[in-house]
C-alpha cells in the first residue's frame, strides 16, 4: 500500500479518499475547511497544514476541486503542491477544468521532475459508493500503469485515454450528454404527463426502458422528489456546458442539442434554480408548458 | 396455455411469436408475405388465411405492423382482425401509432363485445432476446390483468399506464428520447475525436459511464461500424419523432431537444442516409464538422 | 373595369375588396356572416347569396379564409365557388394553405373548364393600407397575365413564382422568417434590457437599424405595449409553422431555427397567450428569464 | 468644425474617417499599415505618428479595431491613445468589444481628466455610404452632447443608449439579429428553392416582402452570388454571437435562436467557410439538405 496524500475533501473527494482509506492506503489529507475532514480523520487520516505538506510526505498526491481558479489555489504560491512535489512523486488531480489549464499545470509538473496525470471521474456519489466508478486518466503511460492499481481501488474501469489534458476532455464531452439526456428525459416525462398518465408511472415506464442510462436511474425521480441538497447543481452544470461549447467551438463541433440544453439552464438559473440539482431542467419545462401565475410585463397573461 | 394468434410476423413481431411459441403457447398467425412466416412455422406455429382467421380462432390476438395505415390493412374490412373479434376475446396491438387512432380502433373492438389493448414495446431485437424487454400496456385493467400472464412471456417488466391509447403515447413519448440520446453521443464522440482521442477510446469510455443507457449499449459501437441492416432506420424514426412533436403541440409541451434532433433525422434522409440506422446522426455531424468534397453553389466551398 | 366576386371578407380580405371598389371595379361579395359585410355594401358592394353565386356572376373571383376546411367550405357542395366556375372564368384564392391542397383544387377547376391561381399575399393589414403588399401567384402563366392588372390595384409587386400550389409554398416559405426574426428580435431586446438598457430605447435603436424589417417596424413595437386586438395570433403562426415544418420534411430541408421557434410558439399557447399577437415570443422570453412568482412542483422555486 | 483624430482605418473606419474628411472637419490618422491611409491623405487627412500622437493633436479622437486585444495595442502603452488624452478631451471608441472592456477602459481614461464614449455603429459599408448608418452612444450624457453634432455627420441617427459600454451591449444584442435573420432568411430560400421554385425567384419575393431589413436586402442577393470580400466573415459574426451568448449567461437570458444560429457559423467555419461572408450559413443549410459527395467515415453515404 502506497503513501497517499488528498487536497479538497469536499462531497466527492471526502468519498474518495474514504475508499481509499478503506482499501488499506495511508492517506493524510487538507482541506480549506478542516472542520470538514473529522469523519476522516476518525477514519484514519491525518491532516496536513497545507496542501505542500501533504504532497511533499506522499508518493502520490490527488486534488478534487471545483474549477481552475480553485485548481491554482492549492498548486500555487509557498504552501501549494507544486512546492511539495519533486523526482519520483506522481500528482493525480481528479477536478474538471479545461484541458489547456490542466496541460499547463502539468507542464510546470515536469519542470519538478515530478509526473502529473488529469483523473476526473464520470459519475455521481452514488455510482461512486456503489464501487462503480468509471475513471478516465490522461497523461504519460508509465505514469498511468504506475497508479493504475491505485486508481482500481476507486473504481473498477480506469482508461487511460490519451496525454495530458485529454481526460477532461473525455470528462466534458461526457457531460454534456448528462445534461442533454435529463432535459430529453424531461421531455419524455412531461408530455406523458400531459397526455393524462400519471407522472410516477411515466418515470418508472422511462426507467425500466431502454433510455435509462446508469445517471437516470438515480435522478430521474428527482422530477418526483427533488433532493434536500443538489448532486450536482445548475451553475455547476452550466460550467461544464460551458467547457464543452467552448472546446467545440475551437475543435470547429457543432454541438446543437448541447446548445439548446444550455440555454434552458439559463433559464433554470434566471428562474432562481441555480443551486438545484440540474434536474430542475424538468423544472424549467414545466413552467414552459403551464399557464402562469403572473407576469412582468402589462397585458400579457 | 391460450390459444393465441399474431398478426404481423416482421422482424420484432416474428421474434415475439417465437418467445411466445417457445413459452409453449398454441399460436396461429398471418403475415402479407407468408414465405417470411416459414421458420415460425417450423417452430411449431399453424399459418392462417388472413388476419379475421386468425382472430376467429383465438382468444388473444396480437398485431405488429409499421404504421397507422397499415394497421387499418389487417383490421378493417371482410378479413381484417375486426371481423374475427367477439365477445370474450381480447385484442393486443403492439404498433406504434398515434394515441387517437388507436382509442378509435378500441372503441369499434368495444362495439364487437371484445376489448382491445395497445402494448407497443420499448427495446430492440437485441433487448427482447435477451429477455429484458418493457411492456407498457393501454386499457381496461380487467383485460390488462387477463393477458398480463402473457404479456410477461414477452418481457420481464409489464406496466399498465393507463386507458386505450395511452401505452402507445408512453411509447412515443420514450422514443423521442432515443433519438436525443443518440445524437448527444454522437456530440460527445466527435468532441472528443476532434481533441485527439481515438474514436473507438472515446466510445468504449461513455459506454462505461453513466450516460451508458442501454440503447446506447446496443447501438453506440455503430459510430465504429455502422450494422448492414438498420435496427430502426431515420424514416422510422422521424415517424415516431412527428408523432411525439404532434402530441408536443396538441398537448401543449415544447419539446427543444426533440425539435433540434428532428431537424438532424430530416438532414441525414437529405444525405441519402434514410435506410440507414438512425445511429446516422452521428454521420450528420461528422459531415457537419468536416471540410466539404464538393459544392453545389458556385463558389463557396 | 373587369366584374369581380370575392368570397371570405374577413379583416384581410374585406380589405382587399375594399381597394378593389375603390379602383373602380365591379365587385360582387359573400361571407358567411353577412353583418361583416354591410361597410363594403355601403361603399358600393352587391351581396350574394352563396359563393356559387359570387362565382357565377364574376369573371374574376377572389377567395381568403383561414385555413384548408375553410377553403372546402366555400368551394365544395351545390353552393359552392366550384359549381359556380365554367369556361372563361379565373379562380384566385389568396388563402394560406398547404401546396398540396391548393394543387388539388387547381385541377378541379380546370375540370370545369375554369382558370386556378393562389395568390397569398405577404403582409399586414398595414402594410395593405399602405399600398406596399406584395402579392405571390402561382399558376399558367397566361392566366397570371390575365389578372395581373387586377392584383396591381391590390398591391404594387405581383411575382409570378411557378405553377399552381407554389405561390402558397413561397408564402409558408415567407413566413416562417416572421416568426423567426421575430423572436430573434426579442432576443435582442431582453438581453439589452437585462443589460440595463431601457426596453423602449432598445427598442427604439433596433427599429433604426440595418435589423429592422417592415414586418419588425409595425410588430417590433407590440413588446412595449401589445395591441387589444392581434394582427396574426399564435395559433395562426403556428398554423404556418407547421405547413413550413411539414414542407421541409417532405422536401428535405432542415429548418433549424424554424424548428425552435416553433417550440416557443408551443409555450406561448400552454402560457395563456394563444389568442395574442405572436409577438407574445416576447412574453415567453420575459417569462424564461425573470424570477417564477409561483410553481406547479412541490420544492422547486 | 472641430479637430478630430482618427486611429485605425480600416474597411469601416476608413470610411468613416473619409465621410468626416468630407463634412469639413480636420481630421488627422493612425493605421498600423500606414499604406492603407493614402487615399485618405490625397483625401486631406494629415498622417500622425502613434495613436498618442493623434489623441494628443485632437479635440476628439475616434478609434475603431476589430477587438479587445487590438484596442488594447491602440491604447495602451507609451505610444498609445491614453497617453496623449487630457483634459477637455474626448475619446470615442466605435469597435465592438465586451461591455466590460469598454467601461473599464473608459475609467482609465477619466483618470487621465478626459470622456470615452463607445459609440459602436449598425449597419454595413453599404449602410454607411448610403448615409444611412445608426450610431449608439455609451458614456455621460454632457459628453454625448459635446460630439453629438460629429456623429450626425457620420449617420442621421445617433442614440444615446446609457452609461459607459453600453452602446457595445446594444451592438452585440443588434448582431444576434444579424445571423439569425440571415439564417432564417436561407432557410426559407432553401425551402422554396427544394419545393421547386427558381433560387432567384425566391429571393426576389423574399427582399419584396416584410421580412426585408436593410441587412438583408443588401445581404440576401449573396445567395445567389457570394462576394469577392466578405463583409463580415463567419468568424467575425461568431466572435459577435459569443459576445452575445456570453452576456446572455451572466445576464441569465436564454438565446434560442442565437444558439441555434452559433452552431451553424462553427459548422460553416469546420466547412472551411471562416472567411467567407456569414450569408454562408445559407451554404451549410445547402449541404444539410443534400446527397453528400464523399464521406469521412466508412460506410455511411
Amino acid at each position: 500500500m502506497a503513501t497517499l496524500g488528498f487536497v479538497g475533501l469536499g462531497v466527492m473527494g471526502g468519498r474518495i479518499a474514504k475508499r481509499l482509506l478503506d482499501a488499506g492506503h495511508r492517506v493524510s489529507g487538507y482541506n480549506r475547511t478542516a472542520a470538514k475532514a473529522q469523519s476522516l480523520v476518525a477514519a484514519g487520516m491525518r491532516l496536513a497544514d497545507s496542501p505542500r505538506a501533504v504532497a511533499a510526505g506522499a508518493d502520490v498526491t490527488f486534488s478534487m476541486v471545483t474549477d481552475t481558479s480553485a485548481l491554482h489555489a492549492v498548486t500555487d504560491g509557498p504552501d501549494g503542491i507544486l512546492a511539495g512535489l519533486g523526482p519520483g512523486k506522481t500528482y493525480v488531480d481528479m477536478s474538471t477544468v479545461s484541458p489547456a489549464a490542466s496541460r499547463a499545470l502539468a507542464e510546470r509538473v515536469r519542470e519538478r521532475g515530478a509526473e502529473m496525470l488529469d483523473a476526473p471521474v464520470s459519475g455521481s456519489v452514488a455510482t461512486l459508493e456503489e464501487g462503480r466508478l468509471s475513471v478516465m486518466v490522461g497523461g504519460p503511460a508509465a505514469a498511468v500503469e504506475r497508479v493504475r492499481p491505485i486508481l482500481l481501488d476507486i473504481g473498477p474501469v480506469v482508461t487511460h485515454v490519451g496525454g495530458n489534458g485529454q481526460a477532461v476532455l473525455m470528462k466534458v464531452a461526457t457531460n454534456l450528454s448528462l445534461a442533454v439526456q435529463m432535459l430529453a428525459f424531461s421531455e419524455s416525462v412531461r408530455l406523458a404527463e400531459r397526455g393524462g398518465i400519471d407522472r410516477k408511472t411515466a418515470v418508472h415506464v422511462l426507467l425500466n426502458s431502454v433510455i435509462a442510462s446508469p445517471m437516470l436511474k438515480y435522478r430521474g425521480p428527482f422530477v418526483l422528489q427533488m433532493p434536500e441538497d443538489a448532486w450536482f447543481d445548475c451553475t455547476m452544470m452550466q460550467k461544464d456546458m460551458l467547457l464543452a461549447l467552448e472546446m467545440g467551438r475551437a475543435l470547429r463541433v457543432p454541438l446543437p442539442t448541447t446548445a439548446a440544453t444550455n440555454e434552458l439552464l439559463t433559464a433554470a438559473r434566471a428562474m432562481g434554480l441555480a443551486e438545484q440539482d440540474f434536474a430542475a431542467l424538468f423544472e424549467v419545462l414545466v413552467r414552459l408548458s403551464s399557464p402562469h401565475p403572473g407576469t412582468e410585463s402589462g397585458r400579457a397573461g
